[in-house]
């Protein structure tokens, strides 16, 4: 009773040599080991979770791996964001090494962006490198990290400041493991997605203003559209640009802003897409404030935020530490910052440097908030 | 009374977008500043060296980088390969961060391999890689691990398990920097020299020959014809494979038994070169128990590889030891080992596994050395 693999839909990143494919649809899983199969000629795989997930998801991608052949082992690490380390690296090298992988086995990311983030530098840089596979088990990991070959640990003094541009072999992202997701992780996926809209796709953003409740409810043919869209757009932005020299910084739009806001916040009070959210917002106020945006538009992409439950402002922090934070940035070229800014829906553009004083005025408005 | 800047040879690297040029030149380095402002835009650079190095370098380098303009951070790293490891990695990363360099800057190896590997490695990493720069000090590093673009750091069980596939902007190589080189170093290097003419170049291992004397008094135009040599040979092997899939897999002759007794011995022992001597000579030993080469061929290869006073047998170690070393080799593929023999001179070709009474047969006779 071997079922013969579906994906609902598949999305190719076209970069020549280093193309793949993501596959995207509901309960997937079971079938994974099918897919590696067609990318991995060696006789072992590591995989990377954390306990979260690999209490929910561990043995049905096992299972699925051992079927089509593959001897498994499994790298856990503790969840979250301080786990993305150069230590939890570390630890994962050894694991690689003590179970003998060699350069034709493969790395497996099961989970979110962080353990995506982690695994990826892992299979990255281990023996120079070595095939890796994203499973992305959470909204902002299937719209977001798990595409685009970005792969990073932490700096105690700033986020990915370790890492690579390495593209996995394959993405396959499984939108069941969403209805497993906390509701606030959710949300901060739907500010990935909101992002796309305003940087790209105008139809898109007119969807996710109509079809809010139906994404809010899960609904299957909407998740499945809002991953497709999202995967479909970065993969045109990273087929132009893979190594971030020129367009593919407005896939930053929001994070500049954004990562500051973590840094100060100690990467504790917001998860990543509520920094975004608020980045967003932030830089829109800065475009209206340059007059490169209709106050009109600002509001809707407010609106927009708002519909989705994200936050649009910070806690009170001080002007001036947002504004160094930003100066360490890895967008800062030359010791200049460059910030993305809309001009209309579907339409960014970048713009080096931002008066103080502009900065100033937005920032005192954006971080009141008492969240 | 600025110089106009020169360099005797220019050999170049064609990898299409990340060709890169090799400059090869006796007391070239005060000009070295004029070079790098041909390839890197931002306004800092750290420099990446040893005590030693940067004792007898590191001001004729800082000083023409600060004279083309640059501002110039030093990293200092011990002496040894014991610190080309994370550990170190990290401090550099740190000094990276701690001076802001961004991905406009760069990352500067003054030193040995170790130092560049290490170097290369952060420079990869570094904000998922930044522009870095080769400029090697001892023979090895300018015959061989500055060009390729293979960087890396240690693994506690393994050499060079950590690492990428990074290319130069440039390499700056100065043999004026070999003449404060101890002479155990200058034949260490040697073993590479003399490899490149088995691997690929019949007229150059003849040259070696014929040339010994000349080389081992340092002649210049000797010096600079070996270095150009060798970069020529290795430039147009990594051109053909830069990842090594496939026949770059030819320049680790003599490596998979060197890394071994490397290991083996706490990379106390024996310097590289002289672990990489005693691997070439063990697979010419097993080439012609294959009857792949001819035994005269054999005895030609030993025989210049004691003309320039490398060892050709190891101390007393265990064979079965030694056979399960090379199982963690990188080259393994899918738990076979493969093998670079010789056919003739100029010629090798890969054998994937030997058998197992063959490999005791020769390791025997080989580990059976008193030094």
């Amino acid at each position: 009773m071997t079922r013969s693999p579906v994906s609902e839909k598949t999305v190719t990143v076209d970069l020549g040599e280093k193309s793949y494919p993501i596959y995207i649809g509901k309960n997937i899983l079971p079938e994974f080991g099918v897919y590696v199969k067609r990318k991995v000629t060696g006789p072992k795989v590591l995989v990377v979770t954390n306990p979260t997930v690999n209490n929910l998801y561990g043995k049905v991608v096992a299972d699925s791996l051992q079927r089509s052949g593959y001897e498994v082992s499994i790298g856990e690490v503790p969840d979250g964001e301080s786990y993305k380390s150069l230590d939890s690296a570390r630890l994962l090298y050894d694991i690689a090494f003590e179970n003998n992988l060699d350069r034709s086995c493969a790395i497996i990311a099961l989970g979110g962006g962080v353990i995506g983030d982690l695994a990826g530098f892992v299979a990255a840089t281990y023996m120079r490198g070595i095939p890796f596979i994203q499973v992305p088990t959470t909204l902002l990991a299937q719209v977001d990290s798990s595409v685009g070959g970005k792969v990073a640990v932490n700096h105690p003094k700033g986020k990915n400041i370790i890492g690579a541009f390495y593209q996995p072999k394959m993405v396959f992202a499984d939108t069941g493991t969403l209805s497993t997701l906390a509701q606030r992780e959710v949300r901060g996926g739907m500010a990935e997605v909101i992002k796309y809209g305003i940087i790209w796709d105008p139809a898109f953003f007119n969807y996710l203003e109509e079809s809010h409740t139906l994404i809010k409810e899960m609904d299957t043919g909407a998740l499945i559209h809002i991953v497709e869209t999202s995967c479909s757009i970065k993969a045109r932005v990273v087929e132009q640009d893979e190594t971030e020299q020129g367009i593919r910084a407005i896939l930053n739009y929001g994070h500049t802003f954004g990562h500051a806001l973590e840094a100060l916040t100690g990467y504790k009070r917001y998860i990543h897409g509520e920094a975004v959210a608020i980045g967003m917002v932030t830089a829109a106020d800065a475009a209206v404030k340059l007059e490169m945006l209709d106050s009109a538009v600002r509001e809707r992409i407010e609106k927009v935020i708002n519909l989705y439950e994200l936050p649009v402002k910070s806690k009170k922090l001080s002007v001036d530490d947002v504004i160094e934070s930003m100066g360490h940035d890895k967008k800062v070229k030359a010791g200049r910052v460059r910030y993305v800014l809309p001009e209309e829906i579907g339409q960014v553009n970048i713009v080096t440097d931002i008066s103080y004083d502009i900065l100033t005025e937005i920032l005192t408005e954006r971080l009141t908030g008492n969240d």
